[in-house]
């Protein structure tokens, strides 16, 4: 049935989970998906799903990156619930790794030049790349002969310019360190990019539009022009919007007033930003924003708060990044709250009709999957988009087994938008004298 | 001459200086004024002017704010070069104090209890309220019998809503230890109101208007129909913008990665963010923006990269801003880079223009003082201001003993815009279901 057609597989290992999807590319038909949470406990559970198989649910207690992996290749060739005959079938394997620092423009195939450069951003990225580079070597044990491609998820940001990138502190933090803007959910705004041109119908190249990633981790994006231009995190994941439970944009010199109060380490604080803050820090609820909405509705002034906060701050990006873009063509949801909410998205976008954004409430509260929101006169539309980080990292994969270079179409692109391109990087350059 | 004129004094105790006006109030007239720096340091030199004199300078090594006081009033009832009679003249003293947290809704007459209070905010304001406090007893000690009344800085932003002011992190950190958005600049940005109310002839409740406070220290004010929205300083004064040597926004996580890297402790990171960072950290030239300025023109990437940056967030704030109002009537600038420096403003301003905002390149280049400099038919009219904080904590200071209340016009007027201020808190709520 499958034939010839070629398959990938995409592993994406984050800080305790292995999620993985098995794609056959000519139809981008997903064949095998899954997903092991809890890596490491007692309470590790890979539950996996089959293309016509019944799901599998399995107790995995204390499972390591490299044991799952080997539970999930077993699961794919099982004589009862796989979905291929062998390994041979499957062309590669593509890896969403979350940093590569300034290291890599775009996918690259692993090797242990690669590998040394992962190794070397695990600073920047201590949860994640860690992860990564356990789900490579696993891979590269369990399957030695096929492929690896590493699919870097702030390189989609790698061109954003300096005076966007530098934070207001002494220089040499940049030079000693590489503390700058990364920004994150790459793979998600280069999905979102193609996603928005298909369903469109345009060349986002002549376009200003800004991109809100919001699921449990939220990011907005400026993509002027075919480019990423700024993005809300920064040097970690944590900066920007408030997140399920990260904290978002906070006075610096709040953190060493609450270190000296809270008599908390760098790394206790690190716990405090990332997994006790955001709407769950805020509301006392729950990392999950549907139990924030549930509440809300429930007259919970906390998790009312907690929701207008968040609402409050993806709408001051909007328009900070319409400013920094000189105006606003598009506007593009996604991720679990921006694709599930329609409140949120209606909250977002209430007052920004100054900047040509109208929203049609039938079409937003009646939307179901992916479509655009808007008012069919506005001079922004508004299009909410299913995000789908797995095929962009399947495709890249594809793309660079098959070209041997660089494959994100936005960085790969850099020609062609000459006009646009200088008036991005002039909009704040102050012209010498004379 | 000076009649039956009511005189007040302005103190304004910072963290290393005092500086001062005596302003005779029927024609704010300033009789006398100057700053003595460096306190309690070899250096500390005390310039003064009085009208008609020539100005003193004098060396007061090791003095502190007592004995500098102490030296003030002498010189403003000295024989040869004093201004007044003798201190029964002066009918008050009106001290700006940095940070009242949530106790003051406005100016108070100093009593016992507002001590009590300046002192358990003395950890909000830990450089600025004991400056604020020895300046307050000294003068307390040397006219015992004169009114002293405190004009708060961030008074001004007391009714910032919630969602405003409540950072993504625990909750408990603002229940327990106050942790949350209180905003500074306020006394300038009350006399910018005012004073654009006076040029233009407007009345500023009908308006949103950003406020650009850009001298050493920068402040970014959303001011919506009459009351201060939201602010770029936030629980301290780093916050928000690019100052002379405060870093303004920075990830907090990259907080604890520089900690762990330099090996800081929290009282070392303060002097980092605030007296290492801004322009002065990313150019490595100069606090002084006119250097830095220079340094650019003189082909200094880095002082090109501070500008650079510097002007792109202030840029991002008023885009921000705009979408968090709903729109924009008014930009004001005021502060010393924002008063002298066309080409931050015009830097500014451009690619602003789908806000309404068009500057005429002359009116900006040719300024002198204030006034408008947008093109006569823009929708939203730019307009540069001469702050003068010491005039607004005179005015408060009058008003407060004339009526014995609280004196904030725009915190005051509460009344009077029904329907802008339910738009306003309807901005950012999202309506329960059914």
């Amino acid at each position: 049935m499958r034939g010839n057609a070629v398959l990938i597989l995409v592993v994406n290992c984050g800080g305790s989970s292995i999620k993985y999807k098995l794609i056959q590319m000519d139809s981008e038909l997903m064949l095998a998906w899954g997903c092991l949470e809890n890596i490491a406990s007692a309470e590790a559970l890979l539950t996996h799903y089959g293309l016509n198989h019944a799901p599998v649910r399995r107790e995995l207690p204390y499972v390591e990156y490299s044991g799952g992996l080997d539970e999930i290749l077993k699961l794919l060739v099982d004589p009862q619930s796989g979905v291929v005959a062998d390994y041979n079938a499957i062309a590669a394997v593509g890896h969403r790794v979350v940093h590569a620092g300034e290291e890599f423009r775009g996918p690259v195939l692993i090797d242990e030049k690669v590998m040394a450069a992962l190794t070397r951003c695990i600073e920047l990225a201590p949860l994640h790349n860690p992860a990564n580079i356990m789900g490579i070597r696993a891979c590269q044990k369990l399957m030695p002969a096929k492929p690896q491609v590493a699919v870097f998820d702030n390189a989609f940001h790698r061109e954003i310019p300096d005076y966007v990138y530098i934070y207001g502190l002494p220089y040499e933090y940049y030079e000693k360190y590489g503390v700058r803007r990364y920004g994150f959910h790459g793979i998600s705004f280069a999905y979102m990019a193609a996603r928005t041109e298909e369903l469109l119908g345009i060349d986002l190249r002549q376009k200003r539009a800004v991109f809100l990633m919001l699921g449990s981790g939220c990011t907005a994006n400026a993509f002027a022009f075919g480019k990423s231009l700024d993005v809300s995190t920064g040097f970690t994941p944590n900066e920007g919007l408030i997140q399920s439970s990260r904290s978002g944009d906070v006075d610096a010199a709040a953190i060493s007033f609450i270190m000296r109060k809270e008599g908390l380490a760098p790394d206790e604080l690190d716990d405090v930003l990332y997994r006790q803050s955001g709407w769950l820090g805020i509301s006392g609820v729950s990392k999950d924003f549907r139990a924030v909405e549930q509440a809300a509705h429930a007259g919970n002034p906390r998790a009312r708060l907690a929701i207008d906060a968040f609402v409050y701050r993806a709408k001051k990006y909007v328009g900070a990044y319409a400013a920094a873009m000189g105006g606003l063509d598009l506007l593009v949801f996604a991720g679990g709250v921006g694709e599930k909410s329609h409140e949120v998205r209606q909250a977002i976008c209430l007052g920004l009709e100054f900047l040509g954004i109208r929203l049609d409430s039938n079409l937003n509260a009646g939307l179901n999957g992916e479509g655009l929101i808007s008012d069919h006169a506005a001079a922004a539309p508004v299009l909410v988009v299913n995000s789908n980080e797995e095929i962009y990292i399947a495709r890249e994969t594809q793309k660079t087994l098959a070209q041997g270079k660089m494959g994100y179409k936005y960085l790969a692109d850099a020609g062609g938008c000459g006009e646009n391109e200088r008036y991005r990087t002039s909009l704040c350059r102050v012209s010498p004298k004379g």
